[in-house]
């Protein structure tokens, strides 16, 4: 087993694919030392042999088909980086019951289906490694899974998505809106054709939904049962209010467990964060998971969450740790994630300080019955502020509360979006409370 | 072997070992699932049994003879717990010849005799795990050697004495000197007895010699190839200058490699840090190491350095992964470390941008002679202050300059401290570049 050459199959070849292949090809040598072992890159399963690529990959290593690859004993590595839920599904569930290792680097897919996968995995003796998926370059799940064994974790929380802090970075720079940085964001390519996926908000729920299993053993569906909003919203105006206060927007992704009721938590939605949480200090398209553990305390990582080289790093490295499991030195299965006695939080249980804006008519009465809709819910209020439109006749109202509960501020805004003194819905962000 | 009970020996049970007890101790089901196997506490090797700890260990497992522990033909894995570099090391070294798997959080003693500890642990075909040596709770020594596995480092550096950060921090929020914050830190017993390791900068060289030794493959003795310097010298002066310029002082341990030359330099130094740097913002006892790979980009891992539960975090990651390589599932031996292609760098190929402080008398010609020394030197000015002192007849001179060798601002403060027209020796801090 010490002198096998270890074959690797891809599936797909975009950019992080062609990041890993050109990676393990210049670095062959170091790599081997520190796999333990040699690799050979074997075979390519592409969508159009004859189109161009940035990496040569010899005609005869090139298929059309995937099961080439997953058919062909030879292989012990299958990397799935086509992405999608539906063929890559079922190819990651083959490539399993042949008795590959999988490595994936697609979190839509483990979000939907991640259950049937492990437990093919399981069943089969298998394995299947997917640090790519969450945080691009950071090694969030090693992190989360092995470096820190020892801990229960009560807050997870981090910027994931680095498209939507890209926007909200340039925004805040810029003092551009929203409209017009995502119309340049479009033309330099750096938004998906779905772009939906990023800037609503699913991107980075399906990765918190990741972490969220490894934690706590829950698979916690994003369109069931997570609160999810994206950065769709946001304005200028909001920004200014942050920065006065010594804070920033960030799109947040979260997952809070109430270690007395068991009660968990998950969201993703903009939040505004003290500047001196460093995770409101990371900007760009870098992302950053802050964990809190019982035993460690606070730990935070930042590095680059997407792009060919940062995520080809994370592959890399989950081709290292299939190599170890190959020579017989399995890491930790998805099977060992201990499920702890949790349940979904109510919103009534989930509390947080808000911030709301709330487009206007500039006429009297309008301030007392917003205030009355609000206390009507029982939501205090901690500071507001009345601010120039840029509309004649219409004003903007700003306010931020104390503590309240998620659902109290659901049936506020609720009233409030059917009032006729308020033009369209309330904007909501969360205040975050860093610790 | 899969319903092994794996046994666990503990030599040394101080403040961190206790911590590992509790903790393996009081969640026993949890982490039974995850390390995907039964542990017990077995033994554990005191200097006085007679005395009051922490947790509650029963008499019979108790012993003051390591070789009850090492002799000991059940007993598993040794945690060596005991600190110090010579007891610590023969321990060590019997307990690898024994075919114990050994976890250690001694730094001092991998940054002294780690190649023979590493030799050892080999030729006995046996593991050496270390993640506590470095950074207390943060598992940064997983993370460069697994999760970043792909990565080839060009820059490493940090902040990785909390002793240091948190006189630093007080003294900066509270505007007080450092005599007045290390003799409160004293009082409240955050200092070591031998205060010189954590103030002069030598835990910080062990550690940043241990990240040096994973990234490089070469051991880097601090007392021979490394600039250390502890924080002894800073004034408030230099912390109000940093701030003028949206600046922050840090002691930064750091390795460069310079990819052309192959020339490695390493270094502990209080260095001036721009805002901007996630790193200049970690505060109090955390800790901070960034990391620049030639794949990844930088990832920054922030968390506790030092303290009974962060670090007893990382003990219980290592006994996991201990666990895991005596199920036949070895983590990566400290035999994959590459040796790389490298020589460690001269005083004359490391450039940087310095600030200095003199004490000078206040007369003319003072400023045209430390001039004309600098200028000597080839090191041309950036910036000039003259300062009042709080004595008559004295003046502080603040400069920094531009981009010049170390070697040429060593040969600058020589001269200028045997001038007449110097003070003391000029007070010295590195212009951190982050990027």
């Amino acid at each position: 087993m010490q002198n096998k050459t270890f074959k690797i199959g891809f599936i797909g070849m975009g950019t992080v694919a062609q990041g890993v292949w050109k990676h393990l090809e210049k670095s062959f040598e170091t790599m081997t030392a520190r796999f333990g072992a040699k690799y050979e890159l074997a075979k390519a399963c592409v969508r159009y042999i004859s189109k161009k690529r940035g990496v040569d990959i010899p005609l005869e290593k090139l298929t059309e088909n995937p099961y080439d690859i997953i058919n062909d004993p030879s292989i012990d590595i299958v990397c799935e980086l086509m992405g999608g839920t539906t063929d890559a599904f079922d190819i990651t569930i083959s490539a399993l019951k042949a008795g590959k290792v999988v490595v994936s680097a697609n979190k839509a897919v483990i979000c939907k289906r991640g259950a049937e996968i492990f437990e093919t995995a399981q069943s089969n003796n298998g394995a299947y490694f997917f640090e790519a998926s969450v945080a691009g370059g950071i090694p969030v799940i090693k992190v989360l899974r092995e470096g820190l064994v020892a801990n229960r974790f009560s807050k997870i929380y981090g910027i994931l998505n680095g498209t939507c802090n890209y926007i909200l970075t340039r925004m805040e720079r810029e003092n551009a809106s929203y409209d017009s940085v995502i119309a340049d964001a479009r033309r330099l390519g750096y938004v998906e054709a779905d772009e939906s996926l990023d800037i609503d908000g699913w991107d980075a729920a399906h990765k918190i939904s990741i972490l969220a299993y490894l934690a706590h053993g829950v698979w916690i569906d994003p369109s069931k049962d997570m609160l999810v909003s994206g950065i769709r919203g946001i304005r200028l105006e909001d920004m200014v209010w942050a920065k006065e206060f010594d804070c920033r927007i960030k799109l947040i992704a979260s997952v809070r467990k109430n270690e007395e009721t068991g009660a968990l938590f998950a969201a993703v939605y903009p939040a505004i964060l003290p500047l001196t949480d460093v995770v409101a200090n990371v900007n760009e398209v870098y992302n950053a998971v802050s964990l809190t553990g019982d035993v460690v305390g606070r730990t935070v990582h930042i590095g680059r969450g997407a792009g060919q080289d940062a995520t080809a790093s994370a592959v890399i490295a989950d081709i290292a740790d299939a190599i170890a499991y190959l020579q017989g030195k399995p890491a930790r299965p998805a099977s060992n994630v201990v499920a702890e006695k949790s349940r979904m939080a109510t919103l009534e249980e989930v509390s947080d300080e808000f911030y709301l804006r709330m487009e206007v008519p500039d006429r009297s009465g309008v301030l007392a019955s917003v205030a009355s809709d609000l206390a009507g819910e029982g939501i205090s209020v901690e500071l507001l502020q009345q601010r120039k439109h840029e509309t004649e006749g219409k004003a903007w109202l700003l306010f931020t509360t104390h503590k309240t509960t998620e659902a109290a501020i659901k049936r506020a805004c609720e009233k409030l979006k059917k009032a006729d003194y308020v033009f369209d819905e309330p904007f909501v962000l969360r205040i975050w409370k860093s610790e």
